[in-house]
């Protein structure tokens, strides 16, 4: 019954035609669940709260509705397959408007392998947009908060930082200093459509992973969770934490100085939004190059950096990690 | 794997703790989809479009949140196995309404059979609640609205035409005449809190049903639905329809003198919110008494009462059904 994709694959499934039995239509939709369990999470996003129409297109933010919820179902080790979506809006919201945010919902399903599966419209004075995912464990267990273990190696796939840059230069508007555009473009473009690591999810439950969550508070903020769940501690290296691939540090260090900024390091530390995955595996595991380790888990609780206590601050702050000697 | 029903089951499932693999405190949630499909749906309700709260308590909007959706499970043919809920607010919602708000979610799953298995909690300036519930078709195909052909018979389960009264009573406020506090009870709690006919709709499935629907829209535009999806006429037999036990004639009746309304008949006809189920089925079949015989499928399309084309009114006209002859 693995039909979405045998066990220890790394791909994600058969894609939308196979998830989706009865789409839109009827009462409910009707979604494959191979492995006799199906995974599932809800959060939405307020106009106002979440976002901001000035900052983002509809496109943009039917991108970000569906990948929020897309990759939490990537950080339990599941293969997405089904979206659902609920929008709601004020009566003078053009239907232009609302086809692109279908538009960006769709594509952002399609990335990730899943179907749009049904939802519901509404009226309401703020565009507020609510989604629930869908996904598959193909036959694995689904990887929680709580299984990491001292000794275990912490590492991320995706990006981290950008998002939060990208979300500063825009509060901060023309008041920022000149940045090249490509570098304006790639941090803004973070904030508005973050990329999640779908299939890094699977591949991380293939692996073993004994822990997993999707950074969506902030890495450290995020860390604390694992750390919280597990009763360990999570001690990162930040030489490891802010270094290429998974920081951008030469657009962060170019964004901070447009701004004005003293630091950038809280960016890939506390800066929300990038949907990376954060995972710890056992040390004998052989991580793919998607992976980026950043640290281990050892006994106690909380999270360090360079073994300091890391009190999470904000990407609106401007001093950055006190403890980084670099 | 058919863990929460056997084939043929008319009982909800083993209920919530059966259900939930992984609950709420994790990315997503896991639950039980023993039957290799799940059925997935949702829906919002927002104050002000949907309900007030000076009409509505917040433990009733949690009841109403949950039926909404989980009778869409039911009208599958499905058993509610899991909700997972959004809520947003103002700032200054008491702790205590959302409580509440919360309790009448648990109590309607828990009369479901369903989990509450996840959900996400934000601001917002008006209240929103936005649900998705899943469903398990426990080895049964699911029923859609095209299924039915003609010479099935139509039959509802569930109650028609108190939730419409209800409102309209409300509506009315002071203005109304006086009225039982009994049937005044029974009509707006009927509207508060919507009684869907879980078990119905698994019952209908393994009764072989051909169609069916939550009537929701109210019972003509939702028999419509299952017209235009089938391809046939549905054709209604007033004395069916507007008779006890499915449809709640005297307290109709002594509403609608309260309120100075000529009639009470548009109320099961028009009126939405009920929550009941509409399904069509082979003559052959016995029905168990749960479900009222209200009519015949025939050749030709849309809905019709007693051989007269019906255009849908609302419950709040004054006119009830021209054709009535009664």
């Amino acid at each position: 019954m693995l039909a979405t994709g045998a066990a220890g694959s790394t791909q994600p499934g058969q894609g939308a035609a196979f998830s989706l039995i009865l789409g839109i239509g009827d009462d409910a939709a009707v979604v494959r669940a191979p492995d006799g369990r199906v995974v599932a999470t809800s959060d939405m996003l307020i106009e106002g709260t979440h976002f901001r129409r000035e900052w983002s297109a509809a496109r943009d933010i039917g991108h970000k509705a569906a990948a929020r919820n897309l990759a939490d179902i990537a950080a339990m080790g599941a293969l997405p397959t089904a979206l659902l979506v609920c929008f709601a809006g004020p009566g003078e919201t053009s239907v232009d408007w609302v086809l692109d945010l279908a538009r960006g919902i769709a594509e952002e399903c399609a990335t990730a392998g899943a179907a749009v599966a049904g939802g519901d419209t509404s009226y309401a004075q703020a565009i507020m947009v609510s989604a629930t995912a869908l996904g598959d464990l193909a036959g694995r267990d689904p990887v929680t908060r709580s299984g990491a273990r001292p000794g275990d190696v912490i590492a991320v796939a995706g990006s981290l930082g950008a998002a939060a840059a990208g979300l500063a230069l825009l509060a901060a508007g023309p008041s920022a200093g000149p940045l090249p555009a490509d570098v304006r473009a790639e941090l803004i473009g973070a904030h508005r459509r973050p990329k999640p690591p779908y299939p890094a999810g699977a591949q991380a439950a293939a692996l073993g992973a004994t822990s997993m969550i999707d950074v969506s508070d902030g890495l450290v903020a995020d860390l604390g969770h694992l750390a919280a769940a597990s009763g360990v501690r999570m001690e990162v290296a930040s030489r490891r934490l802010a270094a290429e691939p998974l920081c951008p540090v030469t657009s962060l260090r170019a964004a901070a100085e447009a701004l004005g900024r003293t630091g950038w390091r809280d960016w890939p530390a506390s800066g929300g939004d990038d949907h990376a995955l954060a995972a710890t595996f056992r040390r004998a595991v052989v991580l793919p190059e998607r992976w980026a380790v950043i640290g281990e888990v050892t006994d106690g609780g909380g999270v360090v950096i360079d073994g300091s206590p890391w009190t999470a601050g904000t990407a609106e702050a401007s001093g950055g990690w006190e403890h980084f000697r670099s």
